[in-house]
């Protein structure tokens, strides 16, 4: 947080004591924006999606990082995307793409593309939110490494906001709706130095699309591959590399 | 449709064809927006969500009702909204109000509302809508004998149209995303003479919240109460009333 010039710094942030939600995948974003909200103030909920995702360690990861972060209403919420097909993040028989060019990554929407996935996370997160009384939810989408998704842009988030304000009984009745999307401008090396800086484990996290039995990182698809990037250029090691 | 003046009527509707894929409850509303987008000539899939709702006999209706209309690919997708708890439509430890007056039905937000729930059911039917390649979603939601519920007003719908076209790979793709919602300033009585002029068989479907083992009506929630209201309105007899 920026001082004020002339004012002294406020002891705890303004937002201490407000509720949020964070959608927490087990990923090294959504474990950053955690540790971010978590500083910021936020009295935490998490929520992890069992969506049939093929990399199923993730949700290990999501219980070890609520656990460091001290969240302790945490739900894994089941829900079968995988029913519907159509992605290699949850369909067996579509492989994973390794080994892509630099170029390739981000260049277009990829088939580890989940049909309509955080509109999806978002709109659970909404309704555990308002049982919850919580008037804020917490994303670690990224517009920068993004691979291409379109439901990570500065568009969707703000057009999720204005849905979050009409769908919602919070939203009727006068009390404003929040998405916090904290790393949507930022660099992955920027999101990993804010993480360290936060005292972040990243060995609590994985990030790859098809890690072994043992939640070891193939190291050669496309999330691997930005999660090494990054490292390289925040000048630190990776705790989870192979 | 209304005919064109100094025009031949088409012989197909402009949608035949197009896909659409349909939100289908089991309830009357669902029931009566899915015979009307077969007869404008949509081929459909229908979802229906198994989301912890005490009134499950619905789910039967739904598969009846597909089955009445010739919908072959029908999804029952879980998803365990009572994970969250908060409202009398999943949480057997709240009561469902029964024998409201009038006047208190339709003021303020009741305890049935089921968190976010149309956001959830909206954004799981545009997932199974991109693995279809459909471009158009109907659902029959209604703000006229709409219960109070805030997820049922036109500006929600023109919220979700928005959203729906920043967060989807066919919307990327320059192709739109509608969002159906045929009996939107339709009364309770206007839709049942409308699925009664197609041919739709009432007694498939179940509106009550708080249904007996049997599948038989309370005839005391506000749902009920709404239904038989909107059958004397359409001067029509009820085959499911009690």
């Amino acid at each position: 947080m920026k001082e004020m010039p002339g004012k002294a710094a406020p002891e705890t942030p303004p937002t201490a004591g407000r509720a949020a939600v964070v959608l927490l995948s087990g990923g090294l974003d959504s474990a950053t924006s955690a540790a971010w909200a978590r500083r910021e103030g936020y009295r935490l909920s998490a929520l992890s999606l069992d969506y049939g995702q093929r990399h199923r360690c993730e949700l290990d990861c999501a219980r070890a990082v609520a656990g460091t972060l001290g969240i302790t209403d945490h739900v894994i919420l089941p829900v079968d995307l995988a029913a519907f097909g159509g992605s290699a993040l949850v369909d067996q028989a579509i492989a994973v793409p390794k080994g892509r060019s630099d170029e390739a990554i981000g260049q277009g929407i990829p088939i580890t593309y989940v049909p309509a996935r955080n509109t999806v996370f978002l709109t659970l997160a909404l309704a555990m939110a308002e049982t919850r009384g919580a008037g804020a939810l917490v994303i670690g989408v990224n517009a920068i490494d993004y691979s291409g998704y379109p439901d990570c842009r500065p568009e969707f988030i703000a057009a999720f906001t204005h849905l979050a304000q009409l769908a919602t009984k919070a939203g009727v009745e006068g009390r404003p709706f929040e998405i916090l999307a904290p790393l949507a401008t930022l660099s992955k090396a920027e999101i990993i130095r804010l993480g360290l800086d936060l005292g972040l484990d990243y060995g609590l996290t994985s990030s790859c699309y098809d890690p072994d039995a043992a939640g070891r990182p193939c190291g050669a698809c496309d999330s691997c591959r930005l999660r090494a990037a990054g490292f390289a250029a925040a000048g630190a090691v990776d705790p989870r590399a192979t």
